[in-house]
């Protein structure tokens, strides 16, 4: 998906030896290739360059429009024939190099004293509380009501009959109809993702969005961070409730409902309808079915099929946590075993 | 309990003939009936509709001075002799329908640039943070201090000797006395509560307050939701660590200690000197004693008497949680079993 | 550590007698001894009053430097030769009337109009958010970005390159270079603690500070609590996921890593390199060495190693919790026991 420039402004180009030199990486290849975008290996267009990292056993695939790669010696057999490539000890770093050179986020450049940018098309009827901060570009549309001291970053989409909670904040974001944001709401920030840099850990960048479909309702303080290449998605009547995290890449079906404290990490697939009862944990790149249930508190690690319930951490079948519950209980009681 | 009109004015009256219309709903009774609010079957006065819902088994309470109700096929037994009702199969709606034709929140229509109401009543002692907005109607006592960029809603009554932190939100609350509320509370936002309409699920509403009596301490980016038609309530001294949740309609006792990612579900009762360690979850409507210990990640789905402490999920008598995973440890292990 | 006059004002000075008479504590000493801060007992300086508390059979440290204790009756053998002190039956509560006689906090007295304060100091390259408030005597670098209706707090550092993100707010806190605070971060509260008082339970009085070293990020909605007497400090390179928890007197070294859900309790060291992940929680004064990683929904009461992987509540060295899951899952089972 190329990088959204109502949230991210263009730069420049930059050729590949010109990343080469930047980054010390070497340059295997054409170095006029110029690049103007950056994307995962699998989803490049024309002009982009992605990356190949690990240990090279299981490659990702690579688009077949991809202008550019930077991969690490492991990886270098699964660069296809005739794309140009460069080969660094830490791939996502230099391709985070050419992002930072090609893009720049609208949100750091937002400034000044004008709380309510002149750039912003709202519709006549957006009420507006005292205190909120409207970036330029942003667009809001009729009957939404935006609460005291809330932000709506540079480029954000509001679509109509929405309300947005005191004190939340919203960036990279598309928003449906009839959505409603509680208090305190952080849509948008980079998601939690770290990388290898030659000086140590680095932040993984997010040039991704997060979508809410219409009629979505998102709790207190709860947290939707916007994806890294690809969006964050959750679909029409989602409800999520307070303090709950929902981490990059996520994508969530129609009308699934989160709990507080709920917690679903990066990349993780929810189907339509499904249920989460509080405190429900679900690690990353996990698949959950349409139609779900799992019992509050339970810590999932695998994919479940549509229409189970499952409970427990680490979560199974519910009839199974609970038969081990019930044995435990029976069988560690020195009263009752005998 | 009625709905408290410095929080949602009212907008006019309904008469029941008027409310069927709207809704498509069926009328059995007086269609003149005028409607003034909207309650719970158990708890309404006159003027009021409530509703009854559910499969009937166990049906609620009536007040015998509701004017009205709305119910499902199956609630109609229910409906006691002479009072006129509504049929719809969505009876939850359907009295939601109701309560946005009467009131209208005050919070809604609190806009423009003025920070600081001229229709707020604040004693002169009171010091007021940057960027903070008071709505219309909202008294603040003696000496509190209002921290930047905090939002105290229209109605919203706080008392002498208090503290709202940098960023803090409150709605729909009256706060008595030397309450300290730590930044990024979220104070009275809508419960988490999903009923079936005619289009799919909805929020249900919720038109109570949050009540925080003197001495109340809350965390850093808690979140306190009002009741949905009664008061969610914390008693003198309760005392709320950071990220925590406490549902709607919840009523704790006097010096009530919660930790860190407490998490409290709606209608939860917890009586005085309770203590619940770090990640305590409790489900909803469960009833704690006075004086119970819930240890840290405890998971409460039942009922506790007076004076007990208990651990593990789903919660247990602590002596029986420790004993076992003490029988699981020793017996799981190969070399120990022998 | 003495007070940072940076985040609390001096008032002037206070006598042993004059603590004795404002408190009902008795006296038993020089009733002249001046008084010009507060501290543990173990780390008092000249001036300083600290407290000793509890049954007296683990008595602290007292710094041969302190001025002045407050004890129990039980800690009274525990009062070195020579040292002035009084006796109550709530030695913390005295020290708190002392600390609030000798200091104020600035944070308090931070009010009007001016979002930026005159008595800031911003390098000529800061970007500032439109709503964002600075209070007095804070510093910011080069190149820090302050995001829309931020708060920084009076005396608060900021390094160079930070950004921070929308409605967060930083009081009692040193921030190095490079640091990112996301949205709705909140830095420097006051932690959660209490202590008894004549009037029934109070909350425990925080003088100390919150250090962010070089490279660190912190998550969305995230606290971090200043310490008590001492700080809070997470070291260079730290990464701390959306709504965490990292409580006050808190030591993280480098590049220690905290998945969305952490809750750190007050006083926990954790070594370099570290890797909590989902939803881990630690109890209070627990040390984990370097290089440990904790399993997702892991609930840790005790020290463990350097390099030690663990899991579980109670967590336990992962292999062993592992089998003990497999091994109930196995015996509780009916069709797979026999």
């Amino acid at each position: 998906m190329p990088v959204d420039t109502r949230f991210y402004e263009r730069r420049g180009t930059l050729s590949l030896g010109e990343l080469a030199e930047k980054t010390g990486a070497e340059l295997r290849g054409d170095a006029q290739i110029e690049l103007t975008g950056i994307s995962s290996a699998a989803n490049g267009r024309r002009g982009d360059i992605g990356f190949l990292d690990g240990d090279g056993k299981s490659p990702s695939d690579v688009s077949t429009d991809i202008s550019a790669l930077v991969v690490n010696e492991a990886n270098i057999p699964h660069v296809p024939e005739g794309v140009p490539y460069l080969v660094s000890r830490f791939p996502r770093h230099v391709q985070s190099v050419a992002g930072a050179a090609l893009f720049r986020p609208r949100h750091a450049d937002w400034q000044g004293e004008a709380r309510i940018s002149p750039d912003a098309s709202l519709d006549d009827s957006v009420r507006i509380g005292p205190g909120a901060c409207i970036g330029p570009g942003a667009v809001i549309g009729s009957d939404t009501v935006i609460g005291p001291n809330a932000v709506i970053g540079p480029g954000v989409q509001i679509g109509r009959k929405c309300s947005v909670g005191a004190g939340a904040s919203l960036f990279n974001a598309l928003i449906g109809d009839h959505v409603k944001l509680l208090a305190g709401v952080r849509i948008g920030e980079a998601g939690f993702g770290v990388m290898p840099g030659p000086h140590g850990a680095e932040d993984a960048p997010h040039y991704g969005r997060v979508i809410l479909q219409d009629h979505v309702t998102v709790g207190a303080n709860s947290c939707i961070d916007r994806g890294a290449f690809d969006d964050t998605i959750l679909g029409e009547r989602c409800r999520i409730d307070n303090l709950c995290q929902i981490a990059h890449n996520v994508v969530l079906g129609r009308s699934v409902l989160v709990a507080a404290f709920g917690g679903i990490s990066g990349s993780v697939q929810v189907g339509d309808g499904s249920m989460l009862g509080g405190r429900v944990g679900i690690a990353d790149h996990v698949k959950v079915g349409e139609g779900v249930s799992l019992a509050a508190s339970a810590g999932l690690f695998r994919d479940v099929e549509a229409g189970e319930t499952w409970g427990g951490t680490p979560a199974k079948p519910i009839r199974q946590w609970m038969r081990e519950v019930a044995w435990l209980q029976k069988n560690s009681n020195p009263k009752k075993k005998g």
